[in-house]
Formats: C-alpha cells, structure tokens, sequence
C-alpha cells in the first residue's frame, strides 16, 4: 500500500466516523478544493515573484498547511470518483512529452499553456 | 524513494529539460494549480450532486486528467517551496481530529468548515 | 457618469491615495479577483443547492459582503486593462442569444456551458 | 433605472426564456463566477507583472470576454440572493476606510490584504 493509498483510506475512516459522506459529493468536494486552491493563492497575490521564491517563516507555514488541505481534498475527491491519482498523472506526463518536446517547448512561455 | 517523490523527480527534470524555471515562480504555479482547480470545478457546475455521484465516461475522463493537473502542479509547487506533501497532509489530518472529535461532528455541516 | 464609472473612480483615488498602483498590476489583480470569488463559494459549498435558495441572514450578509469584493476586483482590474465592462457584457450577451437559441437550449443542461 | 438593474433584468429574461432558473441556484451561480475568475485569471498566469501591464491584443480580447462572463454571472447571482451590488460595494468601500487609513496604509503590501 503506497502513501497515497494510506492517506486515502485515514480520510475515508474520518469521514464515515462523523457521517461526513452526505456533504462529500464529488461536486462539493470538487467546490472545496478549488477553495483551498484558492487560499493557497492568497498569500502569494501581492508578492512579486521573486519574494515567492524565498518566503518568510509564517508565509511558508501558512503555505504549508493549505497545501495539505488541497492534497487531501483531491485525494478525498479521487476516492470518491475512483481515480487512481498517481496513474492519472503518469498518463498526463506522457501526453505532456509529446505536445511540449524539448526542442519546441524550451524556454517558451508562449509555447507553454500548462503541463 | 516514494511514489509521490518518483513524480516530483519527474516533473523536476521535465521543466528542467525545456528551461521552464524561470516560469515556475511558487507565485506562478499557485495561480495555475488554482486555475486548474476551478477547471476540474466546471464540469460539476450544472450537475445535481446526485448526478456527480454517478458521472457518464466522458465526464468521468475529463474529470480524471483536470486531477492529474492538480496533482501536477501540487507537487511541483511543493518542491519548489521544500514541502513534503505527504507529512503536511499527516500534521493536518492530526489536528482536524482534535478540532472535529467524533462525537460532536457527527453528521453536522454546521461544525463542518473543512478537513 | 454611470454608476460604475464612480466606483472606478472611487477605488482609483483610493489605491493611488495609498501608493497601492504598484501592487495592482492586472496580473495580481486577477489573482485577488480569483480569490474573491473562491470566498464567496466558500459559505455554498455544503449547502444543497436547495438550501442556497434560501440563506439565514448571517449567511446573506457574509455572501454579500464577498460579492462587493468581487465587484471591487473586477472594476479595478477593468480599469487596468482599459475595458468597459458593461459594453463587454453587452457584447457577450449578444453573442450568447446567438449560441443558445431559445427553442435548442430551452431546459438543458446539456448545450448549457456558461451565458 | 441603471446600467447593472439593466443587465440583471436581460439576464434575468435571458434565463427564464430558456428555462434555466433550474440550474442557477445560487450555489451552483457562485461555482459559475469562481470557474470564469479563474479563466480570467489563466491567461495571466505564466506573464511578468511588467507582461500584464501591456498585452498583446489577442491577450486583451480574451481577457475581455471572461471579464464579462465574470460581471454577468455575479449580476446573475446578486438578482438570486437579492444583493444590491453597487450598494453592497460602496458599503465595503467605507469600512475599507477605516481598515487602511492613507496614513498607515501607504505603500504597504504589508498591511494591505484586500481592498
């Protein structure tokens, strides 16, 4: 059992000891990942990015915990659609090497939309 | 070497590969992990959360590669801002079962703000 | 002078005031509007959609409270950019009567992606 | 009658003409709006600050239409919650006075979180 599949099954127990699966319809969770997505945004709104790349202590735990909160609800969310995450991502990184090769992609922003 | 840890190498040398540093500020890849975020929200958007619990193929297809993107950028984000991912969910999962204790959470949306 | 155009006004004299032009650059701009707009999500996100319809008053006064907000960001932002945001919505609902026609559209979900 | 009551009531028109009141519950109107801030907010996400102060005209069209699928959703969820927008900004503008007095709040990103 990897990590993932670990965390999965705590967030599971968690929710169906407080009969949390009635508000953990895909829809809601999706509605609340895009929440914490968003409040892992926030700290960065007014920072150029240069100060995003050295952040202060209580930015970094801040960022720290909100990253925790997207993690799990996209895990709690994949659980709930059946997606094996780690999968999906391999399958997207091989599509993403054929539509950025190295040789175009390189130092283009214009080229690049996401991964 | 985890699984997770697997995928960060990966990403890390694939953005390395096409010189695409310069372009994943922490500031920049919060705003395309929140980006991507509110598109894995869209194809919920009009769905019941009854419909949600049971996608059709399609859906469930464009649903698996926008968590793929999230997945993607999460981790990339968190090795650019030296998270470990995985021990953030654990520290955030021990104190959401001291602030959400079986017995009073149970089943209540009110108590419920998030994980 | 519209009442739009005085509210431009007003948050102009208000960020320049502060010396604020610096941190409103369009690019931070649509950040904060993003995160605005994943606040006001926040309070709905486990409601019923039922239950959205029909919000007690400390719920009403939070959503609107976010919904100025919104507003704020996206005129500021529109100021930026030079864009006349109700010529701009003019124009998209000219569009989107041509796109959804009344008898194919009526009572789907389905042709239904956004106005 | 003004600008925005003009465009809630075509928008209102536009809605019930094809039957969707159904599906613009509030809940589903604030995933709407945050799903169009972040489509806003993509085409910004890989530029410099500096990039996002002049775009290229294709940049700026884009930019355009989604700012106007922002403003037609928020005015489409303000007529649902009953929300005056315009009264609700100008409330949020004069606590914001008091938050940010010029004084303390000059040329602070520090102090300054949101409008």
């Amino acid at each position: 059992m990897t990590e993932v599949q670990r965390l999965r099954d705590e967030l599971r127990a968690f929710a169906e000891a407080r009969d949390w699966d009635q508000f953990h319809s895909p829809k809601n969770l999706a509605s609340a990942l895009a929440v914490e997505a968003a409040e892992l945004l926030e700290p960065f709104q007014w920072l150029t990015e240069e100060q995003s790349r050295s952040l202060e202590p209580a930015q970094a735990e801040a960022i720290r915990r909100e990253m925790a909160d997207v993690l799990i609800y996209l895990v709690r969310l994949a659980d709930q659609v059946e997606v094996d995450l780690l999968a999906a991502a391999r399958d997207k990184m091989a599509e993403n090497a054929q539509k950025y090769p190295v040789e175009k992609a390189r130092g283009s922003a214009r080229k690049y939309s996401d991964f």
